[in-house]
Formats: C-alpha cells, structure tokens, sequence
C-alpha cells in the first residue's frame, strides 16, 4: 500500500467537512439567490462561513468573495487590479518562484502591454523585501508575492512586503493557498490588500477558495467572472452552498500540531543522505529534498513506496526541472534527484 | 411543509450522483496532475466524465473544459473570443433575454470598446433567426444566444442561429444552461462552436460546469483564468475530481420523462385562472404562469405554500422587473402577478 505525502498538492477531505455538507446536497439544494425560504437558509449558512474565513485572516466577511479556489482567486486579483488600469497599463511587480496561475497571468498580462518585473529567489528560496523596493516604479500598480511555495514550502516575509506597498501606496496581493490556516496571517497587521486561498489543501473540498479584497465593496475591482450580482457583483455563479459550507468548516476544524504526528517520516527520511532546499524558515510539512546521488536515490525509492512529487502537481506534466528548482540555482541533475515530500498540514506554532 | 418547484434556479443532487462523489472525497483524493498512481487513477475519473459529457452533445471528449459552472462557462466563451480580437474589437450579437452573466460580460466587454447589438424578443420570448441576420457586420465575431430562456422556457431555434453563423463564417455559442440533458443536442448538426453547461440544473453538484469548445486545442480561445496548464491549457486550477465525476453520473443517470410525474402540479395549477408566457415552444418543466388578477393571485397563494421564483434566481435580488418579463412587454403590474414554476427536469420527448 503505497503511502501519501503529496498533501501540499491536495488534501483529503475531513470526516466533519463532509458531513457538513451533506445536508446542503440534497436536503436543503435551493439557490442561495433565491428569495423563499430555502434560499435564504442556503444563504444564511454561506454567511457563516464567510464569518469563519474572514476571522482566521482578521477581515470582514464583507471582504470575502468566494471563488472555484486559489487559482481563479490569483486571476482575480491580479489581472481585477490590471482592468483597471487598462488604459495606462501599469507596472506589476512578482517573483520568478510563483505558481504557475501567477506567472501565466503576468505573461497574459505582458501581452496586452503591461510591464512585469520577475524577481528571483535567493539559492535559499527566498524573495528578498529589498529586492521589491529595488524594482518600484512611478507607474507600479501591484506587488504580488507568494505566502508559503508551493515546491519548496520557504516562508516569505509577507508583512514587509506589506509594509513597502503601503509606504508607496500600491496594492500587494499574496497566493496564500500553502500557508492558509497554517501560519498566522492578519491582514491589517501585515498591510495585505488581497489575499488567494484554497480549500482543498486544508481538508476542505476541491473547487472552492476565496479571495481575501481589503473594503472589496469599494475596491473597483473589475469582476473576472461577470455574472448576477452574487459575490458583491465580484464573482458571478450560484454560490456552491456544500463547498462553501465545506470550506468554512475545514477552516474551523483545522488541525494544530498536537493532533498530527510526523515521527515516522523523520525517522525514515534521515536514513537517506539528503539536502533539505528552501532555507531555514520553511513550512514543517513541506520538504523538498534533493538526494545525494543516484545511489541514494534509488535506495529511497526502493525502500519506501511513496506517493510524491517531483516539483508541484501543476508542473508534473512536464518533462523539463520545474522553474523553482531552476531558480534557486539546482541543476538538472540534482533536480532530477529531488523530491517535494509534504505531510499532512497543521497549524504551525 | 413547503413545495419546491424551484428546480430552474437549483435542483438537488441525487443519490446515484452523491454515490459516485464519495470515493474521491476522501479515499482517492489525489492532485489529478499528480503524476503518480492516485494521481493517475483521478485523471482516468476525470477522462470517463469528459467522454460522457461529450457524448452528450455529439463533441469530441477533447473538446470539452471543465469550468466552476455555466457563469464561468459563458465568461470564458464571449471573453475568449474577444481578447483574441482586443486589438481591433469587433461586433457581437446576442438577445436582450440573456442570462445576466452574458448581458454583464458584454456590457463589460462594451467598455474596452466593442460593439454589441442586443436583440429584443417576440412577445413570446422567441428571438427571431431573420433578425440575428439582419444585423450581421463585416466585423461582427460572434453569435451568442441561448437556448432555453431561464425564466419563460421558451426554446429558440439554435440550430437557426446556427447556421446562420456558419454561412457567415462567425462563431456561434449558445448557453445551454437550462436545456443540456433536456432537450436533444447535436453540436456538429446544429452548427454550434461553444456551448455553456452546468450541473447543478441536472441533479449534478454545484461549483461545476463545462464549455464545450470546437476544435478546442487549435480553437485560440484566450482562458479566463490562466494556471498550470489544466483543461488544454484553457482553464487553471486543480480539477476537482468529485464535481467532475458527480456532473458526468449526473448526464449518464438523467431521469426521462416516464420517470417523473407532473400531474398534481397540472391539476392544481388548472384551478387558478392565469396566462403561460413564452410562448408554444416552451420546455414542459418551466412554467412562467401570469395570475389574470390580485384575486386569483391572492388565492393561489394561499391555497398554495410553493417556493417559486419572481423572475429568476439570479434577478431575485433586485426590485424592478426582471429584464425578460418587460422584454416580452408585461407591464410593471402584470410582472408583479408573474411567477416562474419550475418542475422536477426530465428528457424532454
């Protein structure tokens, strides 16, 4: 029985989520947009859990639009804000290391005339706050940088990335979806203006995330799905009352570490000669390891049946080193010999 | 107890469709990019649901994207199209009776400066095909009109529309929201290039649809929400493998018309004295049922604890008449008499 250690890529869905949303499937089935009863119960309980997603991040649930999850939150975000600059273009400022949804948006984006700057990551994985001041421009209009990455689980320092844009009065968005509910986040505290997360990698459901939009009301955020006014108007589609019931009960039912034990993995792991990338200041659940050499390797693989991934699940289809190993300096080689083992996710203290 | 005839807005899931969901929620729960065993055993799930959706509809299993719903479904048709024309614009052509997702997303699409000519419907909600030609521009890229009206019923020709666009070399979409597993569909005799769907209006989950797109891989459609290569690269984020194999249980397992008995709507309804609006060419589970006065108004509903819709879910919201009763030219006061019933849904003979 081969063991699973791809959780960064996706979760199972918990027992509780599950069962909370049952009831939403075929009991209480209306449209949350309706005006008769079972409309309004469907939207009573989406209210909840926009209660519960706002509070773990300190917004307000009037700053919550649900969405099909991180990535359609990261094209939100990113070209909401470019939109509104159609005009003037503008100037984006990302990092080389982001998701895929990120850096094919900025391509996109690239296309139509705006100007994006990709900063690379220290050897250690890291985006340095200096190198964002570095790269302002009098016509920025969006700082995005990733939370947590996805392949190497290095810890960015989003709150001085927050503390810049404030200084220079432009927006800064950051991809949440690896570090949401597992790190402490607070938007005020951390000058975040929007924030991407997932369902499906905190024992929530697949197809279900939300975008954090700081007084999203008044945001001029140009709606990337345009549709009946649900959402603020910010998102259209008849709101999935079982995954969003899901999402808030996944939130609110998330692990702390005390529930999680990681001993089994640790104790095989250091069997193998190994490098551990992404720096010191990494997620726990997140190892990206590069074996010593194809000895190494091959006896890990021999001896243990695991399921992980080599770069992200999203880059999995391709044959070529995922462009995080490439940025952080590793070589073919050695990102052949590399592995992204993640465990199941909890609240990191 | 209430009676939901609410079906148009949301119908619940069933039980063959909750069945199937079950196992990939938390037994197979793998990144279906994942390239390992549980990664590819989701892929295959997914790969059964494409064929069946395409089936459906005479499409090729490749000609299908997964999308969050018919809102998505219908964004990304109209916006794919035009962002390939951003740099010349274009004409487009649809009714006034849209979906609101369709009306916004071109009202939208009229602010970076195309032109778009909204055509107006019979009294009986019919769009009329002589019409869609008599407004065909040198420049006009697209044809988009629904199939089945979501508030009258009404049927419009598509097949009409169809090959009208294809005499003139335009593409045509048509939303089949209300009509997918309903009515029979033919993409290839009926000349259609994109067609929105969705589940939730077929005992299928919410948070999932699909936009079937002719000769998708070479069809230069520009996606609305950019990721990691997902759908052909059309459509990002992770594939939520229950919705999807869900929505395909849901085409496979639609009920037809034997299995489902309308009568005691039909006997109650014949006791009230109202008008039917939409025409003869309606589908038989949607009634938009005007009551001839306050009286008779009054008295069914008190005979009668029915959750029904005013208008449509999606304009339920809002005061005003909804935009296809005042099409159609019912006056502010016969809109305010005017409900749409909506029946248990069945393949309609």
């Amino acid at each position: 029985m081969p063991k699973y250690y791809d959780y960064a890529a996706s979760t199972p869905v918990s027992l509780e989520v599950l069962d909370s949303m049952a009831a939403w499937q075929n009991k209480s089935y209306a449209n949350p947009s309706a005006v008769h009863l079972e409309g309004e119960s469907a939207k009573d309980a989406i209210r909840k859990s926009r209660e519960i997603v706002a509070d773990k991040i300190g917004a307000m649930p009037s700053e919550i639009i649900f969405t099909s999850g991180a990535s359609e939150s990261n094209n939100l975000a990113i070209k909401g804000v470019a939109f509104k600059h159609l005009e003037n273009k503008g100037h984006i400022i990302t990092s080389s290391i982001e998701h895929k949804c990120v850096l094919n948006t900025c391509a996109f984006l690239e296309t139509l005339g705006f100007q994006v700057t990709y900063l690379e990551p220290t050897n250690e994985g890291l985006i340095e706050p200096g190198a964002v001041r570095d790269v302002i421009r009098s016509n920025t209009i969006l700082i995005t940088i990733h939370h947590v990455n996805n392949e190497l689980g290095t810890i960015q320092p989003i709150d001085q990335y927050g503390s810049i844009a404030f200084e220079h009065d432009i927006l800064f968005h950051t991809d949440a979806a690896q570090s949401f509910c597992k790190l402490d986040i607070d938007v005020d505290d951390m000058d975040i203006d929007m924030l991407s997360l997932s369902g499906h990698k905190i024992y929530g459901p697949k197809g279900v995330g939300a975008l954090y939009v700081r007084d999203a009301r008044d945001s001029g955020l140009v709606p990337l799905i345009h549709g009946g006014g649900q959402e603020l108007g910010l998102r259209g589609g008849t709101s999935p009352t079982p995954l969003i019931v899901g999402l808030g009960v996944a939130v609110s039912s998330f692990p702390s570490q005390s529930d999680i034990d990681h001993s089994d993995f640790q104790t095989t792991i250091s069997d193998y000669k190994h490098s551990r990338n992404g720096g010191e200041k990494t997620v726990t659940t997140i190892w990206n390891v590069t074996f010593s050499d194809d000895q190494e390797l091959n006896r890990f693989k021999d001896d243990n049946d695991w399921l992980v991934s080599q770069g992200s699940a999203c880059n999995a289809m391709s044959n070529v080193p995922s462009h995080v190993l490439s940025a952080i300096g590793l070589s073919g080689d050695e990102a052949r010999r590399t592995y992204r083992i993640s465990l199941p996710p909890y609240k990191q203290q």
